[in-house]
C-alpha cells in the first residue's frame, strides 16, 4: 500500500505529464484541490472550464500517465532524488508566492537549501572576461557571508556564479532546464558533482527530459522565484537573462544589475534594467542593503568592525566634524538648513557632504535631505 | 556721464572685488537691493547684519575698489567682453534660480547662448579612451540636435565634450575658473578660439584672474546652474565632477551618468551617482526624454521618422500583435490582467512584453503596469 505522500507525488507528476496541461492550468487545478484528490475525478465539463482542452481531458481522465508517474516515483526513491510537491512543508516558501509555482520539484543534494535565503546570479552564455570576473567575485563575496547563490548551470555567467560561490565555501543551487539525471552542458560534469556535494540541484522536469530550448525560459521563473533577488551580470539585447529579471520584477523581488561600458554589447541588458529601476551594484554591500532587515543585520554583524574601512570620527577634519554636528541621526535635515546654520559657501558644503557620505558617516535621502548614520557599537 | 547700466556693472563688479564678501553675502545684499543703489550707502551695523565682517565693511564703505571696477568695465568695452549682471534681462533664467547665482558674468562670443537650452557634460581630467569617445559622441549627438553643450574647458572629458559638440555643428558654452582673458590650460588655445567663433565663454572671475584650484568647485555651480541637466561621463572617487552633480541635484536639475565597468576607477563616480538616483544614459535619447515637453517634442520631431529604427506594426508577429491588442494607450494595464486575458504562459508573455518594450511599442510603468505607446504620425 502506498503512503499518502507517495500518492500525492505520483498524482502531481501524472498531472504534469499530461500533454497540453501547462503551468497555468496546473496552478488553477491545484488551487481548487491542493491534495489533487478531486482532480482526476472531475467531470469533463469542469476540467474544460479550468482550461483543459478536450484532448487533454481525455488523456487525464483515462489515467494513461499513471503508471509512468509511479515509475518516476520509484526511480526517485532508488536514485536519491527528492520529490517536493507544491503546498507541502519542504516546498520553498518564496517559490510558493509566485504566479505559477511548479507543481513538483525534483531535487538532489542538500535539501536544507530549499529554505535558505538566497540570491540569484544570472547572465549571458557568452560573457566577457569582466563579466566572468565579477560574477565569480560577487558570488564568492555573498556565498562566504552565508547567502546561497542560485543560478541555471548554463555556460558563462551561470557557471562562474556557481564556481565563485563554491570556492568561497558557500552553498549554491542550480536550477536545470532538463531532467535531474541529465548533465547539460556536458563540460559541467565536474561542476555538477561539486554542487551535489555542497549544494542542490533543482528541476521541474521529469527524469530523462532533454534540455530543449523552450525549457529554459520556463526554468527561469524558478531561479528568480526561489531567490530573494536576482542579479544580472551581463546580458545582450535579447538575452534570456532579461526575461529572468523581468520575472523577478513581476514576482516583486529585488532586481540588481552590474553596470558596464556602453561599448560592450553584453552590458546592454544590465544597463537597460538599471534604467528601468534595477539597483546598480558596485559591491556585495549594495545587495545586502536591500535584504530583509533581520537577515541584513545578521550578515553585517558578522563583518569584523575593526576591519571596517570606514574612518572613525578622529580621522575627520574639523570642517567635516562641524558639518556632521549640524545633522541628526533621527531626522533628515534639508540642505538649505545645513547651509544656513553653517558658515560655509554652498560649493564647499557640497564637497564636505559628499565626502562624509562616501566615507559612510551620512546619507542623502530624496528631497535634498541629509541624515547622520548611527555608528554600530564596536 | 555714465549710463545706469554702466553704473550697475561697475558697482556689481566692485562688490565682488571686496575681499571677504563671498557669494552667499553678495546674494543676500542683492536680494535687498537688486540695483545695488542702497548697498554702498548702508551703515556699518546693517552690513554686518548681512554677514559682512568689520574689515570687509571698511573696504566696502571706503570705495577703494571703485576705480578698479570702473577700469574693468572700460576694459570689457574695449575687449568685446559682455557684462551681464544678475537680475537684468540678459542674465540666464536657469542660473537665476540657483541658490547663489553669481552677481556678474563676463562673457565673450554668441550672447544668445545664455538663454539657449543646454546640457552640461563634465568629467575627469584623466579619462579613459572609452570616456573620451562617449563624451565626444554624446556631445555631438546632442549638439547636432540643437541642444547647446556646457562644460568647463578642462582637460579630458570637458574638452572632448566641447570638441564633439563643435564638430557636429553644435554650439557650446565654456565656463571658466579664471579670467575671460586667461587661456587655461594653455594647450586649449585653439579650442578656445573655436568656441569664441561658434559658442560662448563665461566666467564670474574678473579679467586677469589666474586659475587657482579653489576657483573650480565654485565655477561648477555655474556649469550645472546654467544647464537643464548635467551628464557625468567619468569621475573617480573624489572628483570635482561629483560636486557638479551634487550641485545639479541641489539645484533640482536632472542628473545623468554614463555607466561603466566596476574595474575602471573613472566609472566609480557615475556608477555611484546612478545608485543615488541619477539617470543612466545609454544614448542621447535618454537625455532628450527628460527635457521639458515642448523642447523634447521639438527635438524629436526633427528626427526623420522614416529613418526610425522602430519597426512598423507590419513587422510584428501575430503573437506580439495579440499582446499589443490587450494593452491601451490611455490607461496602464496590470501584468496579471494581460495574463488573464491572453492564452499565454507567464514566461512567454514576459518575453513578448520585453520585446515589445525594446522595439518601442509599449512601456512598463511602476507597479507592474504596461501601456501602449501612441505612434507618432508619419
Amino acid at each position: 500500500m502506498k503512503t499518502d505522500a507517495a500518492r500525492l507525488c505520483a498524482e502531481a507528476i501524472e498531472l504534469t505529464l499530461v500533454p497540453g496541461v501547462g503551468t497555468k492550468t496546473q496552478s488553477r487545478l491545484w488551487k481548487t484541490s491542493p491534495m489533487l484528490s478531486e482532480t482526476f475525478a472531475m467531470d469533463n465539463h469542469a476540467l474544460e472550464a479550468f482550461g483543459v482542452s478536450a484532448d487533454s481531458v481525455h488523456a487525464l481522465k483515462s489515467r494513461i500517465y499513471r503508471s509512468m508517474a509511479e515509475e518516476i516515483v520509484d526511480w526517485c526513491v532508488r536514485e536519491e532524488c527528492h520529490l517536493v510537491v507544491r503546498g507541502t512543508e519542504a516546498y520553498p516558501a518564496a517559490l510558493q508566492e509566485i504566479y505559477d509555482p511548479p507543481l513538483v520539484l525534483y531535487t538532489r543534494g542538500d535539501m536544507e537549501l530549499l529554505s535558505a535565503p538566497s540570491l540569484a546570479i544570472v547572465g549571458t552564455r557568452r560573457p566577457t572576461f569582466y563579466g566572468l570576473q565579477m560574477a565569480e567575485g560577487l558570488a564568492s563575496d555573498l556565498g562566504s557571508r552565508g547567502l546561497a547563490v542560485v543560478s541555471g548551470l548554463a555556460r558563462g555567467i551561470d557557471a562562474a556564479a556557481h564556481r565563485g560561490c563554491l570556492e568561497s565555501g558557500g552553498r549554491t543551487l542550480a536550477v536545470l532546464g532538463c531532467g535531474i539525471d541529465v548533465v547539460y552542458p556536458r563540460e559541467h560534469r565536474q561542476l555538477t558533482e561539486k554542487i551535489l556535494q555542497k549544494g542542490l540541484l533543482v528541476t521541474e522536469f521529469p527524469p530523462g527530459t532533454s534540455p530543449s530550448p523552450q525549457n529554459f525560459p520556463v526554468r527561469n521563473r524558478i531561479i528568480s522565484g526561489i531567490a530573494l533577488g536576482t542579479l544580472i551580470v551581463e546580458a545582450s539585447e535579447y538575452s534570456g537573462s532579461l526575461i529572468t529579471a523581468r520575472l523577478a520584477m513581476e514576482q516583486n523581488r529585488e532586481v540588481f544589475a552590474l553596470p558596464g561600458n556602453l561599448t560592450s554589447p553584453q552590458s546592454f541588458g544590465p544597463n537597460f534594467l538599471i534604467k528601468q529601476g534595477a539597483k546598480l551594484v558596485q559591491s556585495w554591500r549594495d545587495i545586502i542593503e536591500e535584504l530583509p532587515s533581520e537577515l541584513r543585520h545578521r550578515i553585517l554583524a558578522q563583518e569584523d568592525c575593526s576591519q571596517s574601512v570606514q574612518p572613525s570620527l578622529e580621522m575627520l577634519t574639523n570642517e567635516e566634524l562641524s558639518v556632521l554636528h549640524l545633522l541628526e541621526t533621527d531626522e533628515a535635515v534639508h540642505f538649505d538648513r545645513v547651509l544656513e546654520r553653517s558658515s560655509l559657501e554652498i560649493t564647499r558644503l557640497s564637497e564636505l557632504l559628499l565626502r562624509l557620505e562616501m566615507i559612510g558617516q551620512i546619507r542623502q535621502v530624496p528631497g535634498n535631505l541629509y541624515v547622520k548614520l548611527a555608528r554600530p557599537p564596536k
